[in-house]
């Protein structure tokens, strides 16, 4: 797409720090990391989410995924990783072509969820279930 | 594995809301939810982490995560979702057993991240990409 800041990146007009390509997927350092080795996966072919990508397109990015993974852990040997897909604004997502954030964590490194879990009952979760199972084909 | 609680959910030894399964994964509600419709999506053959699975078990694992937004699309229909995997303590892992988290986001939902971003230089960026690339093959 003509307006995307990762296309742009994909086809060279915008540049970034490279650690990975394929045919099918590109990885890049966040220029805005959230810790050392903050890496973005994308397909090159734009998607604004993964419910618009395709089965090949899916394991294409997370093969891409993995081995950054490893790659990271060979490089800089963090002691985790998360990651991270924002989909959608209220999610966080700003740039509207598919990324899955590679972030390193290691202890005390001042990144934290604020998940605050709740507890519906039985019956509450079994009508849900029901009712997300019924639109999954 | 015989202590993983979620082999024993995959074996039909502890319950759980199911919203989805075929031959490699499995997909449930998770028991103290972040939101509604909070969903695990776990590989059905034990392993910890993404750097554990083979390239069929990461296609079969998030073409289910693609179903499963899909569904909770059609079910809830939140404004977004997070999808969230924690590697290692660190990064917030309890359950040894690889789970991809789909969280269904709405506007004033609560949940926050914290990711405090900083900037390093061209030359520590330059340095780090090439250095992250050459253990990648």
């Amino acid at each position: 797409m003509d307006d995307c800041i990762f296309c742009k990146i994909v086809n060279g007009g915008i540049p970034s720090y490279t650690v990975y390509q394929d045919d099918d997927t590109l990885a890049f350092l966040d220029i805005n990391p959230n810790t050392q080795g903050h890496t973005l996966v994308i397909p090159k072919k734009h998607a604004a989410n993964i419910t618009d990508m395709d089965d090949k397109d899916i394991a294409s990015l997370f093969r891409t995924v993995r081995k950054v993974v490893s790659g990271l852990q060979a490089a800089i040997n963090p002691e985790g990783f998360n990651l991270v897909v924002n989909h959608g604004e209220v999610a966080g997502q700003v740039i509207h072509h598919f990324h899955c954030h590679v972030i390193p964590r290691n202890t005390g490194d001042g990144i934290e969820y604020n998940f605050e879990g709740f507890t519906p009952s039985p019956e509450e979760f079994q009508e849900l279930a029901g009712k997300v199972a019924e639109h999954i084909n």
